[in-house]
Parts: structure tokens; sequence; C-alpha cells
């Protein structure tokens, strides 16, 4: 059985070659040999994640173009799940195959104005008032505009909540600029929403969708905590955010997996839906597909991007939780280096655990997660946090 | 995180030994990924199913009792996928490492003779009548015995019907003996089963037990063709099969997964199982729980080997199938070679593919397996056939 590639179509056997190889590429690879693919992985460190589940390792810098390209060459078709590979290296890529999502949907998901301006004017979606600043007196005049609180953030290579600082009073907008000293920021008016939430979208070449069920998430530090699948809102709720998520990977022409970062609102009894950010790729958010739906988000990725029909991405039981597993985990209330209780976490019987084979535990470092499913959401969260409590020394 | 023993508990982040590294190996491999689990394979196969998702493999034959230690010195615990590794290769690993299932339960299981008298004489589960045979004179006794029909099966090396012959005339017997030309064999009394069934249990070192759903196998030329889950039997014979399981784990002492193949017998409206014969391993006919299972079978294993509590054998949906995809569905009704129909079966959202990474499909090898879950167990079966028929060219 060899590779074989088809009108577009990367069959069994085939290799796909991903850019990144943190825990994101170690599920994909997972996904991958479940279903006879090669999974190769560029990565400028040899003993990431991913290369314990690979078939094969480029170690290189993302911004060597040549090494790069090199390395696609080895696969039939590309897709990443660090966003901040270098434009140039997309391009040579895209010389030699394919890359999917395009280097264009990146190219906008990377640069928070970009994006801000594809998702209000492109796919005409509800975001956050906001405003473009260059300077610090564009954050002032952005103040004024939007009112206090805002929220400044650069515009390129936040992540966890890294890269951002809330203004309360117009006269901290030259400091706040100063903090963050950035080429370009976005200005967001504050949203006094009740809960964060995402949906995970997949779509095909030939447009087919498939939505996953829209979660919460509950964040602790700025980086996620946990996840609750489905969402507690209303059924309207939910179809909001899937015609959202599908207007936005439409708008894009997506080839792959994308998941849209959403804020619920509610004003009088209504709820409405605006979005945060895009990630176009697996998320964090949708790491509890792997155990808890028919079809995991590395799974769709896989099919998207080698060109195969979507598989069914309905829940296998009623309700799921994730939560993660920090590196602070990794030590005890003195601080000292501790092994998490891991047979007390194994005795209960019916918690999932994902660990990504980090050999470094870091306070903050995302290690692993937890996966239960129960009958209602609640059910669902108190397990996985008890599951969690349990490993604590 | 580096590999951690304690009482004999192997923690994650600790490194797996197997012997063997077919597709059990592989699946076993996917588990101990996502547990953040290192996995050493052993297989005179370089570019083995195994070797595709795991750390490090030893490229040595079986018999390499030097080589094999050294592999063994290498991982904190051992576990086999492959039956047949010499008596010796077994002591050599002993010495330095752990190995479950222990020896002794591997010695029993690879011999029929052994395999019956322990299930008979130790522990007391109903068995076909079978007498001994050393010799064609032996056969023909058994036959005067038994009466006719009866099928000789050798007591070493058989598999999928290899090493076995049906006679259905005493003057056939010395017949019998000459075509299989063993130096031992086990004559067994024709059992009129009405369906065959299997059960696969999971035992830890501390005497926690844990059975899969008893399911229902149907072979096709003597190798396994589909399993549903659960068996369409009674309440009653799904814990008789359980307690058969259960029995048999305990007389073992068994650290590890046993599966334990039944035969149902109907008479007059009652339900009765007989053992058929053992695998103190993961077995084909409980890859469903991979999919279909809140634990696999694998992660099962995985957790008995490392001294762990087990996890929940549940079915997520009430019922699932499993169909084996043999080398034949990589030819043609012309007997040409031929890929086949991934598009038309991925097209089916909710059937999971699995593929073993095997370069050459020939007739009758296990190149990988489709799973289906549904509200019913003959609503799967139907899917899943169906499935595979959309593969046919």
């Amino acid at each position: 059985m060899t590779a074989t590639a088809q009108d577009n179509i990367v069959l069994p056997g085939g290799a796909v070659g991903v850019l990144g190889g943190g825990q994101l590429g170690r599920m994909l690879a997972i996904a991958a040999k479940r279903m006879g693919y090669r999974l190769h992985v560029l990565d400028p460190v040899a003993d990431c994640p991913t290369a314990h589940c690979g078939d094969y390792q480029a170690t290189h810098p993302y911004d060597d173009a040549y090494a790069v390209r090199k390395f696609a060459e080895t696969a039939d078709v590309l897709t990443f799940e660090f966003e901040n590979v270098p434009a140039e290296t997309l391009e040579a890529i895209t010389k030699v195959r394919a890359i999917h999502p395009s280097p264009r949907v990146l190219h906008t998901c990377r640069h928070r104005v970009r994006e801000k301006e594809f998702l209000r004017d492109d796919a005409g979606v509800p975001v956050a008032p906001f405003h473009v600043c260059r300077s610090a007196d564009d954050v002032a005049a952005g103040m004024e505009k939007l009112g206090a609180p805002c929220i400044l953030k650069t515009a390129e290579f936040g992540y966890d909540g890294k890269g951002q600082v809330r203004i309360d009073d117009p006269a901290q907008a030259a400091d706040a600029w100063r903090q963050l000293d950035p080429p370009e920021a976005v200005l967001e008016g504050f949203v006094p929403f009740d809960r964060e939430m995402s949906i995970i979208i997949a779509r095909t070449a030939d447009g087919q969708t498939a939505c996953f069920p829209a979660a919460e998430n509950e964040h602790a530090n700025h980086i996620l905590d946990v996840t609750i699948a489905p969402a507690r809102v209303s059924d309207a709720t939910q179809a909001a955010a899937v015609d959202i998520a599908t207007r936005i990977a439409e708008r894009f022409d997506l080839i792959g997996v994308l998941a849209v970062e959403l804020f619920l609102v509610k004003q009088n009894g209504a709820e409405q839906l605006i979005v945060n950010e895009l990630a176009p790729r697996p998320h964090n958010s949708g790491h509890y597909t792997f155990d808890a739906c028919v079809t995991s988000q590395f799974e769709q990725q896989l099919r998207a991007v080698c060109g195969l029909p979507l598989g069914d991405p309905s829940l296998l039981r009623p309700a799921a939780a994730m939560a993660n597993l920090l590196g602070g985990l990794w030590f005890n209330d003195a601080g000292e280096p501790a092994e998490p209780d891991w047979p007390a976490l194994l005795a209960l019987p019916d918690v999932k655990l994902h660990l990504y084979g980090k050999h470094e535990a870091r306070p903050g470092r995302k290690m692993g997660h937890l996966v239960a499913m129960a009958d209602t959401p609640d059910e669902a969260r108190a397990k996985v946090i008890a599951a969690r409590d349990a490993l604590k020394r």
C-alpha cells in the first residue's frame, strides 16, 4: 500500500506533513496513525511532542525556507498547528505542495487588525467595537470613541492573555502603549460578556461543513482551564454559533479546521454572540472531541486536508468536559517538584487522561488534559474538576 | 517528567516494552501515547506496524535471548502481543524486568493440551470433550470415545483455522494425523454450537477485574470476519461469560488482558457456554472497544501491566460492530491489485476506519478494520458490513 494522490485526494498510506510539533500535532499524528497515514513533522526542537508519534521529523527553524521546502517534498499534503510560520516559508511550500488551510487564511488570522476587519467587513459577523492603533495618540482617540474600559491587544504574537492590557482610564493610554510597544495594535471596546464560548468547524474543498457542538470555556490566569460541551445555552444560540462559523469558513474558502472564540452576552434574557478571535487549526477547547465525539477535531483536520468527506461530529454521550493539566500540578504546595498523583486519578474509571510527553513541567505550561463524559454538562464539569483535584499533591 | 517505578507501578512518562510489532502492538502504542507513556517494541521486522507509533525499536529475532534481554532493560515493564516467544527468551526477560501476563500464563495458553487441561481441571469451566493424541492410534482411540465428527488440532502454532482438520469417519484418523504431523494434538468432540462468542477480561495485580461486553463473532474461511457487541444473548448468558472469564483470570493470577473464545450452545431454548480457547492478550474480537467503549482493551492492557487501576469498559453507545479488512479487498474481481474505494467508505460519516500501515496486501492478511456504533447490535452489524461493501472495487 503506497501513498496515492489523485484529484487532490491523499489516500490512507499517504503522508501528511505538519508544521509545528506540539500537542496539536501529536493528536493529529494519533488520528493519522489510526487511519493508516504517515505523519511527518517539522519543528525546531527534536524531542517535540509530535515527534514521539510521527514517522519522520525535520528539525529546522520555521524561517529556513529551503529546509521547509525540502520537508514539504517528503509529504503528500501539508498543514500546520503553529500559526507564526513566516509568509516566505509558506510561499516556499506552496511551490511544491498544497497546504491547508491556505496561507491567506493564516495571514488573516494571525494578525488581529486583519482578522477584525475580515470578520466585520467580509464575513459580516458581530465583533466587539474596535479601533486600529499605530501610536499612543491612536489609543487615546480610540478610548474617546469606544469609552472606558478598553483592552489594547498587539496585532501579532498574542496568545493566552499575553500581548494585551486593560485600560480603565484614557490617562493610562500612553503607559499601555509603552508597555506593549507594538508596531500595531487593536483597541477593543469592553464587552460585558456572560461567558466565553467557542465553536469548531471543519470544511472540505467542495464546501461540506461540520460543526462540533459549541462549547463553554472557563479561563484561569488568561489560560483555558475548563471546556464544557455542549454549552449551556439555548438551541437558538447553538444554531447562531453554527451560522457564524459557517459564514466565516465559507468566506475563507476554508479547507481544514477553524476554531471561533465567542463571547456570550446576555441582555434582558436574550443571548447574543460576538466573535472574539479565530484559530485556523484544532483548538484546545476542542480536545474533548478526541474522546467524546464520533469524530475528533484531529480526524476532521486530517479528512479535510486530505480531500476526504468529513466525519460525524456528534457527542457519544450527552455531555463532556475537559480540564487542562498545567505544569503547576507537577509541584506541591511548597513549590517543590512533585509527581502528580496518577494512581488517584486513574482510580476514577471513566476519566480519560491525555499527556503530551513534555519532559519539563513549568507552571502555566500545557502538559496534558482530562476528559469526562456525563449525562449533563454540569455533571461532566464537576467530574472533570474533581478528577483534576485528585492529582494534587 | 521521567520514568518512575515504585511499588511495581509504572507511571506516565515510563516506557512499556512489547514483544511483537503487529497491529495489537500498534494499538497499544496509540493507547500509550495518549496517556504520555513511551512505547518500545521488539520485532524481527524493522518496518512493522508498531514501529510507526513507537519510540524505540529493537530489530531482533525472538530467540535471540541476549538481544531480547537488552531490549527488556530499555523498558520499565514488558508485555507481549505475539504468543510464540520461546520460553528461554521469557526467562531472560524475567531476570531483569517484570513481564505481564506471566510466562506461566503464556506457557499454558500457547499449548492446546496444557490449555484444555487447565480449563477443565484447574479453572473448572466447561470445555468440549477432548482426547490427547501423540499418534494416529491415539486419534482412532479418541474417535471411539468421542464419536464422529471430531476436530483434530495441533497442540502448538495453530491460528486462524491453521493446524486443524475435521474427521468425519474413524477411517480417516491416520490420514488426518499424517496431514498435520504434529508431535502432539488434541482431538475435540464436535460441539453443535449456535454461535461463536468471546469475552475479554482485564485483571490487575491486586485482583481488580473488568470485562468488556461479551461479543458475537462471525468467521469466514476460519478468520474472524465480524464482531457484534454486545452479543445477542440473554442477560444470564452475559453474566455466565463474565463468571467464566473471571474464574480463568483468577486461576491464572492474571495481570493484563485475556480473551476467552466461547461456543454458544442452545438446547431446548436454554443457552450454554463452552470455552473454546484463550489468548492472554488483546484480541481481534475486542477491536471494537477502541472506538466504542469508554476504555479500550489496549488501555486496559496498559493500565494492568503498569500496575494502575482499570478503566470503565462500558459501551459509549448501545451497540457496536467491527468488520475486518483483509488483503483481498486490495484486489478487484479480476484478481488485479486495486486500491479500495476509501472516499466511498469515508463518505459514511460515523464509521471508524483503522489501518495498520502494512505495505503489502495479501489475501487473508489483516490490513485493518472498521467499527460502527448503533442503537442495536443488528443495526451496528448491518452498518459495518455495508461500509465494508462500499470499499469493494
